[in-house]
C-alpha cells in the first residue's frame, strides 16, 4: 500500500451504520495517520497532489468523502455536528485509534467538532481557511450551490488573491488538480452542496451567548493557517482561532486568499513538518498537568 | 572572527557625526548580516544567546547599542525617525551595504522606518513583538523607567505568560542571560529609557490621518513573529501588520507573551531559518513586477 500516491491510490469503500464512505488510503504506514476533510462542494480529487504526496513520504494519509459527497453514499447532513458524527463512524469502521486531522474551510469546522467531542481520537489539528464557531462574517452570503458550474474561475477567484503571483500559483494548483488520470471522483451532486451551505451558515451563526467558549476545551496542539487575504473566511476568523485556542500556533501568509497553503506550499509543508514533530510537546494540556502534579 | 560566540566577542565601537557606538559583531562572513535592534530599557546583553549563537552559525550578527543606550555615546532621541538616523549612520560607518534587520518591540519600530525610509538598505525584516505606527493600545502607559530596578520581575511578567509552562521557559531564558560573563555592557541610564519611552508612545499615538498608510511601501519579505497573550503590545497590532505589509507572513505562537520567541525559540529559529532561506522569493515586490513587465 505504500508505494501508492495521489495519483494512483485506488479508492475504497467502508461501511458503518448503513452508509458507505469512500476513501483514499496511502503514504507511510504505522504512522498515526493525517486524515483530510474537504471544503464546501469538493470531493477527493479537490487536495492538491504536491500537498498530499509531499506528507505520505512520512505519514500515512487518508482522503474521505462524507456522507452524501462525491462517491460515497448516505445523506448529507445540514450540520457540521452531524458531519462529524459521520466522520467518527468512518474512522471507527476503519479501526483508526488516532489521527491528526487537517480540515479545509467546512473541513476545518468538523475538525473542531471532532476535537472537541472526541479528544481521544484526535493528535494534532490542523485548521486551514477555517474559522470558529460564530466566527466573523460567517454566514457565507455570497456562495451558492451553482458555484460548481464555472469551477475554474470560482477558485481563481475565491482561493487566489488578484495580484499576478497568485493567480499564477492558481493556474499551477489547478494544473495539478488533473494529474489524476483515472479513477476520479464522482462531482458533488446539487443536494450535496445545498445541505453543506446550510450547515456552514448554521456554523458561521454568533449564538446568543458564549461565543467561543468551546475553544478552550481543545488543548490538542494546533497549527491554523491562512491567507492574510481570504475572501470566503476572513482572516480575523484565524486570529480569533489563536487567541482563544490555548495550544494553536498561527500561521498568516502574504498576498493570498483561501488556497493561501496551496500558493505557499513550499513552505507550508515545512512549516507543517516543524508542527507535526515539534507540535505535540508544545504546550502540555490542562489535564495531563494535573494528573502529573496529583 | 568567525570563531567568537555571543559570549566571547568583544564590544567594539565605531563613530559616525560625533557619536560612538557600541557594537557586537560575529557569526559567519561574508553574509548579509543580521542586525539586531533592543527592545525597550534593554541592552546587547538582553539578547538571548540561545538565539544569537544559533543564527550565527549562517549568518553574520550584529549587536547594538543605539545612541544614548549602554555602552554608546550620545544622547537617545525621543523619537523612532531620530532613533532610525543614528541606526543608518551605524551602518553607514561600518560600511554595510544591506543588512537583515531583527528588531523586537522598540526595535522593531526602528527597523520598520528603516525599511520605509532606507529600504535598499535592509533586506529581509524581522519584526518580534511589535506594532505599527498608531497600532491598538500603544501608549504604554503601563511601563516606567523604573522597570530596571526589578528586571527579574518585570521579564517574568511581561515577556511570559503566567502558565507554569511559560514562567519555566522564563526561568531558563533569564539563565542564558547570565552566560556572557566578561565585558558586559553598562546598563541602560533613566535618561535614556525616558526618552526611549517617550519615542515608542510618539509611536503608538494614532494619527488623525492616514492610520497604517504607509505600510503599504514596505515591500520586504517581513517575518512577523508575536505572542498570542501579549500584555505589552498586544496581539492584534501583529495581525494589522500582516494585514497591511504586502510580503508578510505572521507566526503567533500558543501561551506566550512579550518573550514569545525565546519561549518557543525551537519552533523560531527553524521558523526564521526558513524565511531567510525563501523570503527573498515569497512576493516579488510591485516595483520588481515593474520592471520586468516594462
Amino acid at each position: 500500500m505504500s508505494n501508492y500516491t495521489h495519483e494512483t491510490v485506488p479508492t475504497q469503500f467502508v461501511e458503518a451504520n448503513g452508509t458507505r464512505y469512500a476513501y483514499r488510503r496511502f503514504g507511510k504506514p504505522g504512522t498515526i495517520p493525517l486524515l483530510f476533510l474537504e471544503y464546501f462542494n469538493s470531493n477527493m480529487d479537490g487536495w492538491d497532489p504536491a500537498v498530499t504526496n509531499s506528507l505520505a513520504a512520512d505519514h500515512e494519509v487518508i482522503l474521505f468523502d462524507n456522507a452524501g459527497v462525491g462517491a460515497s453514499g448516505g445523506e448529507t447532513p445540514y450540520m457540521v455536528a452531524e458531519m462529524t458524527k459521520h466522520c467518527v463512524a468512518f474512522c471507527r469502521a476503519l479501526g483508526l485509534k488516532q489521527i491528526h486531522v487537517a480540515g479545509f474551510s467546512l473541513g476545518g469546522m468538523i475538525a473542531q467538532q471532532l476535537a472537541l467531542e472526541h479528544p481521544q481520537l484526535v493528535g494534532q489539528l490542523i485548521l486551514l481557511g477555517t474559522g470558529p464557531r460564530g466566527g466573523e462574517g460567517m454566514t457565507f452570503t455570497e456562495l451558492s450551490p451553482e458555484e460548481q458550474a464555472d469551477p475554474v474561475a470560482f477558485l481563481l477567484a475565491a482561493f487566489f488573491a488578484p495580484s499576478e503571483a497568485s493567480q499564477a500559483a492558481g493556474r499551477e494548483y489547478m494544473k495539478r488538480l488533473e494529474s489524476r488520470k483515472t479513477d476520479r471522483d464522482l462531482p458533488v451532486s446539487r443536494d450535496s452542496a445545498v445541505a453543506q451551505l446550510a450547515a456552514i451558515r448554521e456554523w458561521g451563526t454568533i449564538p446568543a451567548t458564549g461565543r467561543y467558549a468551546t475553544l478552550k476545551s481543545i488543548t490538542h496542539p494546533t497549527l491554523i493557517v491562512h491567507g492574510n487575504k481570504d475572501i470566503v473566511v476572513i482572516p480575523i476568523n484565524a486570529f480569533i482561532l489563536a487567541e482563544h485556542l490555548p495550544n494553536a500556533q498561527l500561521i498568516m501568509y502574504p498576498d493570498s486568499s483561501h488556497g493561501a497553503f496551496y500558493q505557499h506550499r513550499k513552505a507550508f509543508l515545512e512549516h507543517l513538518r516543524i508542527f507535526l514533530s515539534n507540535g505535540a510537546s508544545a504546550v502540555p494540556d490542562q489535564n495531563a498537568i494535573k494528573s502529573s502534579v496529583a
